[in-house]
């Protein structure tokens, strides 16, 4: 089916190397690969799921883990578990390192390989931090699982701190958050946070009053959720406002240390910075040694497939997909369609019809009862908005427990304002 | 009140230094500690609660987290949350490294100190490794939620790299856990690590069977669950055989290295070993230069306090409490007991009265359906003692909304074996 391993390509790490059908590798278990697998699930095609991660997670509600009101658990599920019925799937555990595409193998860090006859890449995107990788370190994203609990552990300890701290300059920089980045994640995780101070600790300091903490949402643009209509963009803005958050429009970050943020010459002193201002897609374009654009991401034929290379697609946050003379976004449901719609192709051995992609309405959420929602022409604003996020993401959560469980942690929460997670590690 | 701080103590470190009140310093957040805090919750005193973590943890279900059947948010919650009502009690985020009794102070890590008029030390226990403290790092055991969650991973991640390994021997060892000790830890990780590997990752690989996982528990002494009637040992003993565990009675461990354990001359490869063998009282009898027992524990008068120092009291898993001419067990109920008892005797300035124990029984856990309870000559094994055990951890899990989701977990998992937290960090 492929060529032999030669000496320094390692072993062939194929599972059940032996089956004799047609072998789609997919790298990455996210939205895109995970749907692409699923599609492809009692197919009469073998399938190789690889992912760093043993997990599945469901990104766009890692604020909320930042944010101590989910726990890690509730939004990730075991990749192995999704797809233990698709007996002609193999789930691996390992990381990718680069692509042969002369002898059609996926090289892996261990020092083996895995031989496909098609190759799905959808290794989805990191946050970037344009020309200072340095703020990295001072300035998590909720990203990771990994960075999540960081951005936790910061926030709630730097109340802690703030609590027992007698100098009165120091308490306002640990009392100081600022959250870089005005797109959907910066709204969300600015107004999670104003909520987590103004309700959710109040009564539990003696010293300290977590509603006078000081939040700051900053954008380098003139205007929040730049994607969505500029009207909703000034509602998020006006919520965040009666929310108590600070909203600063055209001041682009100049630098980021341990002790906070310099904003427009401006510096303020912050114990907790969060970063959700820029994504990358992570690297797989280098792999295949395809043109990438200034942000990482592969430019894919109208069917998904790389110009020139009609056995190797890219999906996702990963893909450069241009419809109607625009670039799609990195959102999960393109994600999702985008997996669907190749995996459905790949059943068959004939290439793949190209790919539309289809909305079902842009949401970002902004607190309780507070969200925008767009579809087309059609906006959408508070209540409602809010209740159509929410029944959003709890249908795109994979698995029935996961849905019911933080279902009712949500209702509790929105009840209450009481959060479930609150661990610093 | 207290004496001036002199120059090498510090600041004093104390939230709201000036109430003039009667000053109760806590040392520690566990079942003890914050038991006392809730009595002294609204008395005419100041109340002070230390602990290193800003969560208290429901310790005898960590095991339950090292299976990744909870989350570790499920079995933890704020310290400041369950005391936010109680307007005389601070909590205090940092570390205490010393007790200057003739200054009648705490030391702070941070260089600071708090000053007491009366001290309650109630630091718990650490597992502790015998003469061997290397083995920590080969065989971690289920007693902070970092460990917890280092079980949790390396027992899935041998899952996940037995599936992917062609040596057979490797995958042996790969499929290998280890438990040793034989008390209601060791026993109740074994019985649920054989669920895991026979239930829930059942299908869930193609190249290894999990049920086919080689489980054992190793116990040095002639019985398991010693502190029960040896019936119940036998009884506990019999239904782990029933679900493929090995018992291995009277084979104490002789080495733990990175690939396995010898066992009375016996070699046996494992990539995981878990330890829950014997447990040493947290260093509170260093900083009050007690005699401790030879497990750490500092011995304490009737009413709980030490000898010769009627302001200083241990409790729970530090204190030797010596009644019926026995030392009380290390047992979450005693701890609470012994909290609460001191808590509602703080309240009045007099010294307290003498404690003394009164059990509701001890219950260890086995499997789905299998439990042992004991209350004085009363026994009971199978499906109520199970149910006996379930209604009593839930009773003791502090705060509504982790009863409720905890409970809503167990119930699932006993319909499905499903597990919610297959998280490899």
């Amino acid at each position: 089916m492929t060529d032999m391993p030669q000496a320094d390509a390692g072993p062939d790490r194929t599972p059940r190397p032996d089956t004799g059908r047609r072998r789609v590798v997919i790298v990455g278990g996210g939205f895109a690969g995970l749907a692409c697998a699923r599609e492809l699930a009692g197919a009469d095609v073998q399938v190789v799921l690889i992912d760093r991660r043993n997990h599945h997670l469901f990104q766009p509600l890692l604020y909320q883990v930042s944010t101590a009101a989910l726990s890690p658990a509730d939004i990730a599920v075991a990749i192995r578990r999704v797809l233990h019925k698709a007996g002609n799937v193999d789930v691996v555990l390992a990381e990718v390192t680069g692509v042969d595409r002369a002898d059609a193998r996926v090289r892996l860090k261990d020092g083996g390989h895995i031989p496909y006859d098609q190759l799905v890449l959808a290794t989805g995107s990191v946050y970037h931090y344009f020309a200072h990788p340095e703020w990295r370190d001072h300035a998590p994203a909720p990203k990771s699982i990994a960075e999540a609990r960081r951005i936790r552990a910061r926030l709630l300890g730097a109340f802690e701190r703030a609590e027992s701290c007698p100098d009165p300059a120091e308490r306002r920089a640990l009392m100081t958050v600022v959250v870089v980045g005005g797109g959907p994640t910066g709204v969300e995780m600015a107004g999670t946070v104003a909520e987590l101070a103004r309700y959710t600790l109040r009564g539990d300091f003696r010293r300290i009053d977590p509603a006078e903490a000081r939040i700051l949402l900053v954008e380098a643009g003139p205007r929040l959720l730049a994607a969505f209509p500029p009207d909703l963009g000034d509602y998020a803005r006006g919520r965040l406002k009666r929310m108590g958050v600070e909203v600063r429009l055209d001041q682009p970050v100049e630098a980021i240390d341990d002790g906070g943020v310099t904003l427009a010459g401006e510096r303020i002193d912050a114990a907790t910075v969060v970063w959700g201002a820029g994504i990358r897609a992570a690297p797989g374009a280098d792999w295949v040694g395809g043109t990438a654009d200034r942000t990482g991401r592969l430019p894919v034929t109208a069917n998904l497939s790389l110009p020139g290379d009609p056995a190797i697609f890219a999906l996702g946050d990963l893909a450069l997909f241009e419809q109607d003379g625009k670039p799609l976004p990195a959102l999960a449901q393109v994600a999702q369609q985008q997996g669907r719609h190749l995996g459905r192709a790949l059943r068959r051995s004939d290439a793949p019809p190209p790919y539309r992609y289809r909305t079902r309405g842009d949401t970002a959420v902004i607190g309780r009862h507070a969200a925008v929602y767009t579809y087309g022409r059609f906006k959408l604003t508070g209540r409602l908005a809010w209740l159509l996020w929410s029944i959003a993401h709890v249908y795109l959560l994979i698995g029935f427990q996961r849905r019911t469980l933080v279902m009712l942690q949500w209702v509790w929460r929105y009840l209450t304002f009481e959060r479930g997670a609150r661990l610093i590690d």
